[in-house]
């Protein structure tokens, strides 16, 4: 089932991201409480960028193991700094325990996390396959539905207009869906990056999609909270956008709507209706 | 903190103990009920002996990520029969996640499971080594409190006389612990075999023990619930001793009480107090 | 690149024949001599049948790590006796070290092991997948050329025909290689088996094929080696198929030649030619 | 058996150091060349520090795969910049293959890595731990020869006098091997630093040691080969030693004589003699 956070803004160290907050995404691998599941440990994955290093793609670290008890992922948080972060924690709804199925998923400059299913899957997986650009189904290596999402969601140009590259990848997934007899397939949170802009999805074929919250900007934050240290080390473009809440600070967390998508770039921060658009 | 079972009895396929029982010992590495941790993901272990191979030893089979999501440890269940079988999921109390540190512990024919912990184990842990013969210390292979406990047993003539082997181990940890200042150093359920007899340990230096519970007689289940399939199945030898229940069916199920331990041998099914020995 | 082994006969402690041997399986994981690679370090797995269990499958054993120093590995065959094991051994042709792409591959009550490539496989997935039949294409879960074959054998009537079924799967890869400019597209020796018989194939689609040896008859070599026990041990039945003799035994090993099958069932032993069928 | 490299100089994007190099430590994972094995698939780890984070300890990455395979040191290689890396690649020679057992060792600044082994270390392995210092001894986390070698030189003073430190080690280990019947108990190449000085040392109870080899100073390889980019990207400081050379460039690689040290901090450079002394 998942649970992911996206971070932008002043380049920090990953650890205080990962780990210092009082519910952190490692201690939701262990005691998620409002994902599908409270154990998230079929594998994680962090991407990060490195502007200092002149290298353009992000990297990646994932691994089968769970989260909580990673030395390598405590020792990459404790040394390395970034203005962007991607990280997700996997409770499989499935497929194998591999590296190949964790997220990030990643292409040249883009990364994409998804927390949900495509219900009947299993059933559908060819047929969405074959509908993923005959090119960009060479380098599929796993088998989740999350990839196979990421991979169509690029065949319909999310290079060029993400936001509409995944409304034409939910619609073709309802559409198969339909024919499967699966009513109501889709049920997502999508998160997705080329490094400076990050997009987060919350959809759902039918009902309420996973959870799903952005941070206050920055600046409100300090006005309601002026004794707490953390918010003056960071810029007013600094922004987190997560599966659950990594603390209790009144008023730093806003649930994302149904059926809408947000976008943070530099200081911005937009709210968009999001509906899928069947081809 | 861990959770265990010991099964004895007519041989059967472990998928039938390890994964069938409602709540089994599969399903308590992702939900235990009685646990310290609800979730007991850092590793597993199982062993068992194979009688109609000729050989003596027992299998164990060890790894480092969850049971809940490992391949192999399925597929061995699934194809493997056994009338004696050790396994157990492992949370740790702050050692590390490795192969090595998972239960059970071996030594010839001898296998050894532990829950719990040696309170300020980690400032111990040189003294406690140097109690152990000094052969027997070159075949320690781990750090944790569990396998030096083993050691110390051996040490103290386990293969001879295991129950008053353990009570000579504890009464060494707990002074020790005391020269360190600490009050109440042990905090243990052990399971210990030779391929024919298990001995299953319940002590805490103060308070209550870590949860322990013995299987009722099979003769007497079978009277209790003559619809169960499952107890026309299994001999009147056949013995489980568990950290928690694996179902709820009414009468199966007797906690072994704080301070003693309890032995299985064929029919035999004994109950006996049990305190530490200074040495 | 990959080496494996096949073993049918008088049921065996699995170390005897994984271990054992001068020049064994797991010796050449490290040493392999006819390989393209001495090292073969990336995965591998064991596949056995235990008819004592009244199981009918096959237990499948894969790992990612090298077979040399894999201690589970070593436990499963100190304690499992087996009529008919298939063994593998990894080097990676370029597609992802994971679980679910180590063989044996298996479906039901059949194994299938490879050794070889599909030269300008990745460009071919695509079309090869889509030649699997829809419902069998669910239940693939890696992305070698290997499983991809089984899947494609399994499509055109391997439970049925087995020889016919592969020349037909070669035939497939051919002709698409073809379309996709690549001249000599199959390189194999493919080990497939139903639990009773064991089918071999050496073929390349150009050149010598990868290396692949049977043993002769044990009633032969008694009659060459009368010192030597361990033929004492075994039945007229047991026979070894393997990518590199395990000895040195002098008239032990005889070369499979090149576009050929073998079968061992029983006591029977058949060679055969084998020539690809396009479809 | 092991192999390992140490760098020092111009922040590097490791990959430019790990396995861009012709024959990098990579490729001598799968084929050293002058290595006691040609394989070295037991493990490995890197070390690095990251001025540039503000962080003074090192970061350290190990597994307990083989280094070719490995993706995670792949990605953080072509993403991480650092002016000092360690890396080691392992060939167990007995211990167990875990991430404990991996080199670099670290404490707080300080880094380890071997090559080589003790002689007869199982029997000494208690009388050696009992040498090192009572409150170090609780942090001892593998069981390596390697790891117990770095805890007795932090014993002896590695902090304040490396080479002093070494010598005092090397001479207890010694005393302590005579001790046992073992006549030539030690053999070793040691690499260790400080995050500004490493220190290399080659040295053998009797006979040669493991091979060692620094690279020649840069302005000299400069006017040596004038065409060489690579040489105009890097400073003056910049230096290498290995345990063999990573490439073939003329003039670029010197051996280490048995019985010295070398120590390399910014632009200085010295080889000195070494021999243990016993305590």
């Amino acid at each position: 089932m998942c649970r992911w956070l996206a971070y932008s803004g002043t380049p920090l160290l990953l650890e205080k991201i990962l780990y210092e907050p009082k519910h952190s995404l490692i201690d939701q691998s262990l005691h998620s409480r409002l994902g599908v599941e409270t154990t998230n440990g079929d594998g994680f994955g962090i991407g990060w960028y490195a502007p200092d290093t002149g290298v353009d793609t992000p990297a990646i670290m994932r691994d089968v193991g769970p989260a909580w008890n990673n030395r390598n992922l405590r020792e990459i948080s404790q040394h390395v700094v970034s203005p962007l972060l991607f990280a997700h924690i996997r409770a499989s709804t499935g497929t194998a325990v591999q590296q190949t199925n964790c997220h990030p998923f990643r292409r040249g400059r883009w990364m994409w996390m998804h927390n949900g299913a495509i219900s009947g899957f299993h059933q559908m997986r060819r047929q969405l396959s074959m509908a993923v650009d005959p090119t960009l189904y060479l380098d599929i290596e796993g088998t989740t539905d999350s990839e196979t999402m990421f991979f169509l969601a690029l065949t319909y140009g999310l290079e060029d207009d993400p936001p509409g590259a995944v409304a034409r990848m939910v619609g073709t997934v309802e559409r198969i869906g339909h024919e499967h007899g699966v009513a109501a397939p889709m049920q997502m949170t999508v998160a997705v990056t080329d490094g400076s802009t990050v997009w987060a999805f919350r959809y759902a074929s039918e009902g309420t999609a996973r959870t799903l919250f952005y941070s206050t900007r920055v600046e409100s934050l300090r006005a309601l909270h002026p004794d707490a240290a953390f918010l003056q080390e960071v810029s007013d473009d600094t922004r987190l956008v997560v599966s659950e809440p990594l603390g209790d600070l009144p008023g730093a967390w806003n649930e994302v709507p149904n059926d809408s998508y947000g976008l943070v770039r530099g200081s911005t921060g937009e709210l968009h209706p999001f509906a899928p658009q069947p081809l």
